[in-house]
């Protein structure tokens, strides 16, 4: 027996109720049973998207919403600007490229959040720019952006802007519409506390326009089949009908939460741990913008940092990520995002002081745990 | 209290096992463990498609994985060849329109099969077909084709034979490799006894020059992105780690019972099917070519065949399916694919039985249904 604890930036914990909706004996998804909850989550997506934008569900992972959104708004030689500090945002640029989209970049340094002001210069300079893609949460780094400052810039301009906020929302505050956030694109599998496998897109009524005037070739993800489709209670395709059973249930969950508490309890989780890893002498990785869905932290010195990941999840149980692309073994992740709780930040630090204490590593035993109860006690 | 049965040619039942197994914790998906269980599906899968193969797991619908096959091998303005004699013929015609194919549609009346020679007077009069679009069993119509002649044919010109298998796969012979398949596209939601959510696709060697070689756009479907991942156990994008997690139960289920008696098992309820509702003097939809998996049976005269699928559905709990597109209201589907066994036919019989005697139609009650035993017992 070994208990399993998970604290990853997806996928996420599951609520006991989720597992339990997702397992039902399945239903025909064109009929009135199946309506009805597609209407629910419809008028829930919308909540947690904090929109009056239609939400379309689709059968797939976020990254599959993303290139929905590139196909969708763009065509071939059209120009954007893409934001990358991190793996997620080299993502926009990658799909812009395969979409032979003229893609201006503005690199950040990873670890850092971009300067909304930066994005204004691009902007300015470049009058064609049509969409502006960037990242609510930057996973990889665990970095957050200013998107209501980036969004102040980009609404007077004849750019569209567009969030992955696939890690993030329904965690941290995203306001779709006050926000001016064009298009926002996410996923399951992270605040939303489902599995993988539902990919969210909502558009405002000046990315329709581009939506219309596309050449991009686009099927399964036409988003234009997708609204038809969504105006008569119904999808294009066959849609995962468990995943959808199981969201109407976590929709229910956050909102009797309320979105305000929701938030709150992210930022709480986050500044334990953010507290707790400092006290245990480490460093934060991305100190001036840090998350409150994920905390990313610098290996030290002398550290395997493969090695601690794997023996806390091995040895012990415990599933924190290590870092991605070029961050591989400079740092490691500890996700508090979704179905996580101040309990389960305090178990992560007592099996993160556990191991680099049998590593060798130097410090005062329990003093990261204490840390965090302070702050959960505060 | 109503208990409900299912019938319909996707979703299809789930086996209880597979709603357990999709309903556990969730665990992330880099990691030894599910690396372990994507090795078991990858095996599993080349069983259930009869191929040496790699067939490659998308989180998507069916669909997803036929836009894959054409995104994947085909660039605009080449020529492709589609099948059409219903409404998923029409869809490859449509996904290759928007890939801006040259697009040469052999049609076919609805509710009969491909004649192969017509596809290979085609091919003859046209050297410059890429690829051949055809459709296991078309789903709308109850037509199983002759993808075996067709492959036959096929295999000695330059242009690859693409199948949607998305009915039929796991439930019906499809030799994938036997019969010269290049490509196979599938999904989770029918013979393999799954929810919606996962897409499946396998390719030849032959059609692999072509992935090489196609510069239509795509990132989320590409599948040499899926290859890179899959040579080292991995996916390119979070996979739907759960549907994965109950796939690989289910494909347990088919490996111990042999895909011999599961075929056989499918003739049986197709048999017995056909012969219980000829018995209540209805007549077959596609009596020259029906398939195994769904049986269409035209509405008879003075019958409102769309209130006989919802009374059936909404008071008795039996959910069969109407007609699509131009079928709707002329037919009705009883689908026994997947997790499926000969008193769910009886029971459905039954249903219909009492429903269209209800209904005021005139038939000697209960001939259906012993029909239906009758071949049972044989």
């Amino acid at each position: 027996m070994k208990k399993k604890y998970l604290l990853t930036p997806g996928p996420t914990p599951l609520p006991p109720e989720v597992c339990a909706a997702q397992a039902q004996p399945i239903i025909h998804h064109r009929t009135p049973q199946f309506q009805a909850i597609l209407k629910e989550v419809s008028q829930g997506l919308k909540y947690v998207f904090q929109t009056e934008n239609d939400v379309f569900i689709l059968a797939s992972s976020g990254t599959g919403a993303m290139e929905a959104a590139v196909a969708n708004l763009l065509s071939a030689a059209d120009t954007a600007l893409t934001v990358e500090g991190g793996k997620f945002g080299q993502r926009w640029t990658e799909i812009c490229q395969s979409y032979n989209i003229n893609t201006e970049v503005l690199s950040v340094e990873w670890g850092r959040a971009v300067e909304p002001k930066k994005i204004e210069e691009r902007l300015k300079a470049n009058p064609k720019i049509k969409a502006v893609f960037t990242t609510l949460c930057e996973t990889s780094t665990g970095v957050v952006n200013d998107i209501e400052a980036i969004g102040k810039i980009v609404k007077d301009t004849p750019a569209v802007l567009v969030v992955d906020a696939i890690s993030g929302l329904g965690a941290i505050d995203l306001k779709t519409d006050a926000w001016f956030c064009d298009v926002v694109v996410s996923g399951s599998q992270k605040g939303l506390m489902l599995p993988p496998g539902l990919g969210f897109i909502s558009l405002s009524p000046k990315a329709w326009k581009l939506v219309e005037s596309s050449r991009s070739p686009r099927y399964y993800f036409d988003l234009r089949k997708a609204k038809k489709a969504q105006d008569k209670t119904d999808t294009p395709f066959t849609p995962a009908i468990n995943l959808i059973i199981a969201l109407n249930e976590s929709l229910k969950m956050i909102k009797e939460d309320g979105l305000a508490n929701v938030f709150l309890r992210h930022k709480k989780m986050a500044d334990a741990t953010r507290e707790a890893v400092k006290a245990i002498g480490l460093e934060l990785f991305a100190p001036t913008a840090p998350s409150d869905v994920v905390t990313a932290i610098k290996v030290p010195k002398d550290i395997d940092g493969e090695k601690l990941v794997k023996t806390m999840r091995d040895t012990y149980g415990v599933t924190i990520a290590g870092g991605q692309a070029e961050l591989k073994g400079k740092i490691f992740r500890i996700a508090h995002m979704g179905y996580i709780e101040e309990f389960d930040i305090i178990l992560c630090i007592s099996c993160l002081e556990k191991v680099l204490f049998q590593m060798g590593y130097k410090f005062q035993l329990g003093i990261g745990v204490r840390a965090a109860e302070e702050v959960f006690l505060r």
